[in-house]
């Protein structure tokens, strides 16, 4: 696929703190995304520290490699960034003072009641060839620079100084100073379904994939998300290129299809149920809160989900949600009969639309030769009409978790899905 | 700090997906972590695509710099991995099928109820000069292979996978293989103070912190965690060093803090209640079940977590909660007498010894002038007493969410801690 891209460029983040992880680089992978969807393929990210023969080094091979350098970090005042000077050895030039940059820093921190000290005034200071990208939101501005052919931006690592700077200037700079392809991608999420099988279901549409489309799988626990990406001069022509393509997808592995929006299971849950002007509550054993947890983290929720019960003991299991004694005695509280038992509670005393409930054994512990761990009991509840299922996941107590709660939710929207398309 | 360490490495993660920034690489943050936390440091991080060229340099590259290459993705089934073919490329090797790994690979995904496909097959071919590292959590093992006197490991790129192989057999590996320095930790996780407050209380212990020793701030929703890092000869030195300083921060800041042994709130007070025999409830409104997820994401909490009533609607507060209507219209949703009558309900409800509860607006709709967006009043109650506060956070419901959770569950710990204390 990057063959199809004509400019290429390199990210560079600069700071010990992402060496030791002390903080998680998340600003590679926003100028990645925006900077792919203008076009510009990222050929490398180099996270490197706060020394000088390593920047050195760094701008050097990116230089040789590609034509757009984007760097970040090092640029605030405080001592240990040292990049203002390093930029200066690199490009053979000097600083200079910068008086509208003064002044901004002079406003910016007397309105935050501070003075300027040296510190604050050695912020105005810049290397003479380069041209300052203002800072609307910080003290520190980027900088433009050129060598050979190469053109480099400097940013600093606040990650919402560096989108706005980027956002604001530095992409529509690019898209002026540059004659772009036009990209578009298309994110298909499935679940129930492993990687290499969803593969096998794909090999015929791999085989007749148009050069100009390409086609990525990227794993989660208990989804397959599929990124398919068109690139080519009439971005109209890639639309419906991705679309028929979709088609092709949604013939060999339909069933497993989530959402063609790349949205989330809770999220196209929730679209469905506002459409509906309906209601859902949640009763869960082993998930924990989970499922509720996911369907709240969708804001506006609070239009469909009314609450749910979250019933870890066999006691709460009968108080809160009327399920049998007799029933936990005879059937065990993993089981099929139980999860419907709690499915209906829910239902009744929340007096909701749909519900669904999970049961089951997350692990490390309590497991049985019977039901080892891993074992989950799904059931789900609309119209009168109660369904189960049980499955066996894995050992690892946080992916059981995870994996029922996407399951769980996963069988609800494709029953309403087929109630929908029964009524229509 | 960079120059007391003498074993450098470098980090390399694969996958146009970090590139076009579809997902953001975590895993080197979290080597970078745990490498440096025995003594190795990260001399370099990068990020290159799925291409064969681009992979060859990358290792060319980073073995001419250091001695150890920890490299992730590009290990699965699915054709757009051409990793392994890389690798004996460059290793100047073969692949072999290992009927070890092909066994696990066929039991792994039989336990999943899935046949050997010809994809599946492939992963147990591996270049005849690799060591494996077996994968208990997935199918595609980590590799090891030596070249010029450079260690390289290949990992997959699904972070628990990678995660485990770290933990389980590398870095016990690595301490083996290697005469690394004595290097100790000592992680401290503070509660409801901002990370510039925390440093402005902790200028002075800073300025006295012996040249051998160093402090981290790493923040995180809600809570600042605090690595003291000790690195010398003599380990029991290093481990009394620790400690003094750990009175020293303790002295500064001790109110604010959650644990010294660098557990999360929701593991310390399940360590708690489990000494103490008693049991938990949680009335949940706008954390939406996150409480419950947090607190039934430690093994073994079903011990004393009994339940909990995810109550987002105020039909589901006043049914199965008991909150009076009164208090409702009286005081609205978001109110501590409301969030007080929540906590006696699911104390009630649920017999259970100890509770907490939360209602708020997580935004980003539902605020108002008088209640805006991240308002949240949380209360615990325990021995008959109900206890309520309320709070602002901010406008950012993800990081509400998680901020009211971990702030409730820290209320209802120190409460037990001084409770405790007054006991003994």
């Amino acid at each position: 696929m990057q063959t199809h891209f004509s400019l290429q460029a390199e990210i560079i983040t600069i700071g010990d703190e992402i060496l030791i992880g002390q903080i998680v680089d998340t600003n590679s992978a926003w100028m990645g995304q925006h900077l792919n969807a203008i076009g510009i393929w990222i050929h490398q990210v180099a996270s490197i520290g706060d020394q000088r023969e390593e920047i050195l080094k760094a701008l050097q091979n990116a230089g040789e490699r590609v034509s757009l350098v984007f760097v970040t970090g090092g640029l605030g005042p405080t001592r240990d960034d040292i990049t203002k000077q390093t930029i200066c050895e690199y490009f053979d030039d000097h600083l200079e003072r910068d008086e509208n940059v003064y002044r901004h820093v002079e406003k910016l921190l007397g309105s935050r009641g501070i003075g300027m000290n040296e510190l604050n005034q050695k912020q105005a200071d810049f290397p003479s060839k380069a041209t300052i990208v203002p800072n609307i939101c910080g003290t520190a501005p980027g900088l433009r620079l050129e060598k050979d052919g190469t053109l480099y931006f400097f940013m600093p690592g606040v990650p919402f100084e560096m989108i706005t700077m980027m956002e604001d200037q530095i992409l529509p700079d690019l898209k002026v100073r540059f004659s772009l392809p036009a990209i578009r991608h298309k994110t298909i999420i499935t679940q129930g379904i492993g990687e290499s099988l969803l593969a096998e279901k794909l090999t015929n549409f791999e085989d007749q994939l148009p050069s100009h489309l390409s086609l990525a799988y990227l794993p989660e626990p208990g989804s397959v998300k599929l990124r398919l990406t068109a690139m080519g001069e009439d971005s109209g022509q890639l639309e419906s290129d991705l679309e028929s393509q979709a088609t092709l997808i949604r013939n060999a592995a339909g069933e497993y299809i989530i959402s063609e929006k790349g949205k989330r299971v809770e999220e196209e849950l929730g679209i469905l149920l506002k459409e509906k002007h309906a209601t859902i509550a949640v009763a869960e054993s082993c998930t924990g809160g989970y499922i509720s947890h996911l369907l709240t983290s969708i804001s506006g929720s609070s239009a469909y989900f009314k609450g749910g019960v979250v019933a870890y003991s066999n006691e709460v299991k009968t108080s809160m949600l009327d399920v049998n004694q007799g029933t936990l005695n005879q059937y065990g509280a993993v089981s099929r009969e139980v999860a419907e038992e709690m499915v209906i509670g829910v239902k009744n005393r929340l007096k909701s639309d749909y519900a669904i409930s999970v049961t089951g054994i997350a692990g490390p512990d309590g497991g049985s030769d019977e039901k080892p761990v891993g074992t989950v009991c799904i059931a789900w509840a609309f119209a009168d009409k109660v369904y189960s299922e049980c499955f066996h996941f894995g050992d690892h107590r946080d992916r059981n978790i995870k994996r029922a709660s996407t399951a769980a939710m996963a069988f609800l929207l494709q029953a309403i899905r087929k109630q929908k398309s029964i009524l229509c």
